[in-house]
């Protein structure tokens, strides 16, 4: 199988692994597709079948219940789940922006709302430094990068992901540089640029962007650049295990019955889905049946119309949707995620950007969250998969929300005063606001 | 002493106390000047001299490694300070959009900028619910709101107040109405109005503003509207301790010795020094000497003036900076800062407009955070302290971040791409990115 990621469509460059890298408890990197396994490091596609190399683990020779004693006695983000990911056992103390433990919030008025009685969390990702999830995935390349010696971090993106990238480089301490179409909004370029690294404009498509990003870590030129989400990408994807690992402690150490996720590259779902098997096999927690269920836009649902097809494999499609931070058209880690949708006794979902908005809109107004437009979308397919009878309201769920509504304004631009009055009492009784 | 605060100018309405309020440790509401008491209810300002009313505790019978050992076992936000604080015991189990314990981030490369060798840190709260630290003030609000009775949380805003209230209005369950100039920049209606409470543009500017909230105070068309910076003043107030107690925890049960706050109306800095001699007074920390230094913009620096011109009472400013959460031209607490700076040993000083540009840059190159423009007032004011020889590099200091640079994203604008390039690798050259 070729590996086709979203941000890049380059096979492996010949991986120059680190002969003595401390990652922790990363043991190898092993193909998803034949299960090859090669030496730690900056490499991401198998040399043997071109299938996507992700992080084995020697988990071997632990106890449980002193592994919880010292998650729980850990820091209050993700570095508290450091037994369990690629990094170093002192990367607490390294320079980095400590991403995680965001809120898991009850949301009860949501409930009532949509009629779930079992129970209905929001896992905000909101609450993070740059206000995305994008800082726990960059948090985990930025170790890999320090451990290969890189000393530029960089990635292409049109928008959470370079936040996430310059912010983490900057407290590193390590260059940054990222590349993004020439013609961005300048809000976007803006929030990208504030951190001070190399911001650099491609004239082109994001298409262009990527292809070019390839072409960089095949050259001498690009010779110590670690592109987060490319040549670090094994490491990278590792991080959203933590959204797992969160979830499940801050339910008291319990797996939820339902997890309602978006889908980009797709990659997100499939460590969720990851991080809870290994919480499982860890004895961590109980184990017992969960369904992951997949969230897409309409103007992007690729994953969505192969689940609704019965297919195994994805069709590409053209993006055209306000959810921009999910708009892949051909998401890398797509087939795996509908293997898993299935497998759970899950769904692919997806919805308009009409009912998104609306969703944000109800998230905000119940809860006081102000949610991107993904966490309008998980929210809205939530609301449908209720309706559709595919999720179960009796059952405990989660839902992810990804992102800050504070980077997607325009989405919810119409939102306006109530009334307007002149500065006496006669004005607002006649406003019928008393 | 005549009560000026900056949101609104109003007298006391007669105070219907509230004969059986659970208000945890608050006991009383004491008046800063003459000490007159009256029980606790939806009064600011004292019936005797017109002075601010604030909470007065019974601390009393308390074992302090007790105390310790619950506020460390209590939840990861502001409700660990719960038994320190005029809210009820149970208060962490009501809806609530939970704000507190963001990071004190240990800036050292900041530190190495700044010259600073007795450790240097952030405490940021851009990492609370809605992006400020107006959560916290507003969170104490609503559990007064809750304990009256009031079913509409209200408030003047122009910018953070208005979505900190939304919010947690949304997720209580109560009714919002925040009241704002008609003429605000869209992308402030829309922070505000997504939460879908009421949203009032007044015809006027904001001092029109603010007198029409005074009138509907003591109008029958307000009963049962708590403004939360107004009726609900006292309580609002002591928000801001939390992040004097947050600060001492963090650094492991500890005053710091250095302190920069921003000064608005001048009550987080009071609260803060309050929170701190509470502590003292509790035994959770040291007696030792600790300074307070207040940090304002150049364009509205009424304290900062009257400081620098030996005087006890702040001549009003007009203001025109663009740290707009930090425009008070006439600051309530304006007096009382100047006491605690002086009593201290701290100072007063500010920065001109591109000096907090320049800090923003400053602190988001160096640490990855992106602060709002009231954190490059203390940024750029503590580089500013620093080379005046007014604040020692060799004691720990702590600067307070309280707001997101998303939301003020005008002061960095032009803030660009440092190179453009064709998607090959000559073009890549020929910039000199290699």
């Amino acid at each position: 199988m070729a590996v086709q990621t979203a941000e890049s469509t380059t096979e492996s460059v010949a991986g120059s692994a680190a002969p003595s890298v401390d990652l922790g408890p990363a043991a190898a990197l092993s193909c998803r597709e034949c299960g090859h396994r090669v030496p730690l490091g900056p490499v991401f596609a198998c040399q043997e079948c071109f299938g996507p190399l992700e992080i084995a683990y020697d988990f071997s020779d632990h106890d449980t219940e002193e592994l919880r004693r010292r998650i729980e006695a850990g820091p209050a983000n993700i570095w508290r789940y450091a037994p369990l990911l690629p990094v170093p056992a002192d990367v607490a103390t390294k320079p980095n922006i400590n991403p995680g433990w965001t809120k898991l919030v009850q949301a009860d008025n949501l409930a009532r709302e949509l009629g779930v009685t079992g129970g209905l969390y929001v896992k905000d990702d909101s609450g993070n430094p740059t206000h995305s999830f994008k800082d726990r995935v960059v948090a985990q390349a930025l170790e890999a990068a320090r451990a290969f010696g890189f000393t530029t971090l960089s990635c292409s993106s049109t928008g959470n992901l370079a936040g996430a990238v310059g912010a983490a480089a900057a407290r590193a301490g390590l260059r940054s540089c990222v590349f993004i179409p020439h013609d961005l909004e300048q809000g976007k370029v803006v929030m990208a640029a504030v951190y001070g690294g190399e911001l650099v404009g491609i004239e082109g498509n994001y298409d262009d962007v990527n292809r070019f990003c390839s072409e960089l870590i095949g050259d001498p030129a690009g010779e110590g650049w670690g592109f987060v989400n490319v040549n670090l990408r094994p490491y990278y994807a590792e991080g959203s295990k933590t959204l797992a690992y969160e979830i499940c402690e801050q339910l008291g150490w319990r797996l939820p019955d339902q997890l309602v996720v978006p889908i980009a590259s797709g990659s997100q779902l499939t460590k969720i889905d990851k991080g809870l098997r290994e919480l499982i096999e860890l004895g961590l927690v109980e184990d017992r049946p969960y369904k992951i269920f997949g969230a897409q836009a309409e103007g992007c649902s690729p994953v969505s119309a192969a689940y609704k097809a019965g297919h195994d494999v994805v069709r590409p499609q053209k993006p055209k949707t306000i959810a921009k931070s999910l708009a892949i058209g051909n998401p890398a880690d797509g087939p795996y995620v509908l293997d898993i949708a299935r497998r759970t006794g899950g769904a692919v979902e997806d919805v308009t950007d009409e009912q998104i908005v609306e969703a944000i809109r109800l998230l905000a107004r119940t809860e006081g969250i102000f949610a991107e437009t993904a966490g309008g979308v998980t929210v809205g397919v939530t609301k449908k998969l209720i309706e559709n009878g595919d999720l179960d309201p009796a059952l405990t769920t989660v839902v992810l929300n990804t992102g800050d509504g504070l980077k997607t304004l325009d989405a919810v631009a119409d939102t306006g005063l109530t009334a307007t009055i002149r500065p006496n009492l006669d004005s607002f009784r006649e406003a019928g606001l008393a």
